[in-house]
């Protein structure tokens, strides 16, 4: 029987999730695989850790050196998060002749391209399925199952924690900093959640997966970064109202016209597909010229699911003997000829306080109408307190930069209105 | 630049689907992955057909043996349906060393043993992503991405007949023959109907998934199947006060205790992501045990959807040398060592004709607590002609054979109440 011996580099969730898998289905992959999947070494410094999943203290190495020099390891799997050491590590087992499964989307966004020449070099499989969206199969989709469309549009929910954080704030109405705490406590937010709340981790997954799309290298500088902290729990109520879900979106598009990538939050209307993603599920709703729409929906974290998601990439980078690469084009930069839109185009949910006086909503849809925006839906609401109203508008469709030329002549034209929540309807 | 010449046998609405998208996709697969594709034969006796393609007329082939023996043709798309001519075509073509890809469901399902035999032995690819559900990238999920998992469960909805017209009657509470005459007359449904209405495709389906998703071969003929057209819409509306939507499931099941496997209508709760799935979008919701629940969502049917798949695989037959097989055992029926299990367990819906007098409901409830049934949930409403009720029980979960035993004694029982209907609910 085929023996394929396996290094697991850190022995956080996702490495022990794919320790815990790659063990107990040992037995399982010989009957349907025909080959027996060793873990034969772990990069862990914590040693009682690793003891007390079950390794051996004889497969603890002590450094990577020793991993790569160890012939019985075929596979290495990086599982430690970050740029160092991880790229060294993954550059020495390339460089050793050992293919590489990473779930690192830092990494892996940024030296991507350093990464693939290393493995073209040594002719070694170079497999990250499980730095995007965890167990939701999104990679190889667009790899092996839709690279004949031209594909416009991809929008996807690809945070977990933010997802958690905004269904939470949607279900029980509490702010951000409440449901944060909460989540923190449960193990679903970091105790520094930046990463998470300010869309960093959104926006490395969407230059992986828009590079991947758009077949050309979308870097990480060229996404558009807004995160989930200053939302407002009565703008989601609101939305409510109107029929939209409050989500983080990650959202590519590729026109005639140019390619434009961004992550913030936004209205989904509540008849879309996205908008019954809850808790911390994941989804990516992608559109392309001969599939039309499709969605991929399911745990985007978690040490079992991304755990799949690297042990998918074992067995078939086990199975399979030719490795495509050069999906990035080997630079770290954009290719000079792709045009970036940042002028994007959407419609637009404004939430202002105004005075409570006759002729208040003609002047705001008079500077509106000014820079081009028609307006599609109003309400007016009393608030509780004070002797202000809050209107809320949706527009049409319109381009970003008339809003903000918009939103800036009626907070600066002298206290009949104040614009205080601008947030993007998809 | 390497070529690779396709042949097409079959211009119907999948082949031309197919041939269009390779034709006006040729100049942007030569820049993204650097090959030409070129259609260099269709096999169509429309020949007007093919010409108002745009078919050049050297192109048409006569017959198969000019295909087979042009050694300008690499991969052979067969996407006739049916089991002959096609899979002489398809054997025809493996043994002159040519690649197949199909999206022959019948096919697929009644012979890959026979093909995949062929396939290995003329060291050529067979690719069949197109056989099941479109353009939703289930194959390649379950074989490439899943594949580290023990797949527990498997719920799709999987033809896209059917879901238009139990979306239609829901959404109009039209009766069954109604929606179908529509559905036939926008070309959503055959003239003969009956390969999709009576589940034999979504079987056929399910076959060929469930032998994937199990790693053994589940033939055709263990699927169980009941179609949709004994669906009567008062019950669809009855389930929509109970919250439930109506749709024809494929359910495969894998448990210690055996494999079921089986194509019937059933109640959704509302809330779960596939009674959402509407008109002809298909889905499929799998369950592992690394990975817990993904969905796929997309268009089952129709020639660019489905297309997209055909082309996906020949783009991936083109950049990848070895092939796996054996997926299915290389045998036409099931190992003797996989029980299949046929007394299923589900909740029930039953709607029975009772007399409008006091204690039926007790004396009902009295029988299916004989078979170790108990009722979850009751509505009785008055009928609007005649002097009986509608009684709607759901049960609790149950066995099949308890159900049919007690709904058998109560039909029985001289007249106070008579079943109806009875809908399983997942």
């Amino acid at each position: 029987m085929k023996k394929v011996g396996i290094a697991i580099l850190g022995l956080g969730v996702v490495g022990s999730g794919t320790y815990k898998i790659l063990t107990e289905h040992r037995d399982f992959y010989k009957q349907v695989h025909g080959i027996d999947f060793k873990v034969e070494n772990v990069l862990e410094r914590n040693r009682a850790r690793a003891l007390s999943l079950g390794v051996a203290a004889e497969n603890i190495a002590s450094n990577m050196a020793e991993i790569c020099s160890n012939s019985e390891v075929d596979i290495v799997v990086e599982v430690m998060g970050g740029v160092e050491p991880a790229k060294s590590f993954v550059l020495a087992a390339l460089n050793a002749g050992k293919s590489v499964v990473t779930s690192n989307k830092e990494l892996f966004c940024k030296y991507s391209h350093e990464l693939e020449k290393a493995a073209k070099k040594n002719n070694c499989g170079l497999f990250f399925e499980a730095s995007c969206v965890g167990g939701v199969p999104v990679i190889r989709t667009l790899l092996d199952n839709l690279q004949g469309n031209k594909i416009t549009s991809m929008i996807g929910i690809i945070n977990g924690t933010t997802n958690y954080i905004l269904t939470k704030m949607s279900d029980c109405g509490a702010s951000y900093e409440k449901i944060l705490e909460e989540a923190q406590s449960l193990g679903y937010a970091e105790a520094d959640p930046t990463a998470d709340v300010e869309g960093f981790d959104a926006a490395y997954k969407l230059s992986i997966l828009s590079s991947l799309a758009f077949h050309t290298k979308i870097p990480f500088s060229k996404v558009y970064r807004e995160g989930i902290t200053a939302i407002d729990p009565c703008d989601i109520e609101y939305g409510k109202k109107l029929g939209y879900v409050m989500k983080l979106l990650a959202v590519g598009k590729n026109s005639d016209s140019g390619i434009e990538v961004r992550v913030h939050p936004a209205f989904v209307n509540s008849s879309h597909p996205l908008a019954a993603v809850n808790d911390s599920f994941n989804a990516v709703y992608v559109t392309g010229d001969s599939v039309g729409d499709i969605m991929l929906y399911g745990r985007g974290a978690g040490a079992l699911p991304t755990g799949s998601a690297i042990v998918g990439d074992i067995i078939y980078c086990a199975t399979h003997d030719n490795f495509n690469y050069s999906t990035f084009n080997n630079t770290a930069d954009a290719d000079p000829a792709t045009k970036f839109l940042t002028n994007y185009e959407s419609a637009y949910y404004l939430r202002l306080d105004v005075d409570d006086k006759a002729g208040v909503l003609s002047k705001v849809t008079s500077v509106l109408s000014k820079h081009g925006i028609s307006v599609a839906r109003v309400i007016q609401e009393k608030q509780n307190e004070g002797s202000g109203v809050s209107l809320i508008l949706i527009t049409h469709c319109t381009h970003e930069k008339n809003t903000d030329k918009a939103v800036q002549e009626i907070n600066k034209n002298g206290g009949f209105a104040k614009v205080v929540s601008v947030i993007r309807v998809v």
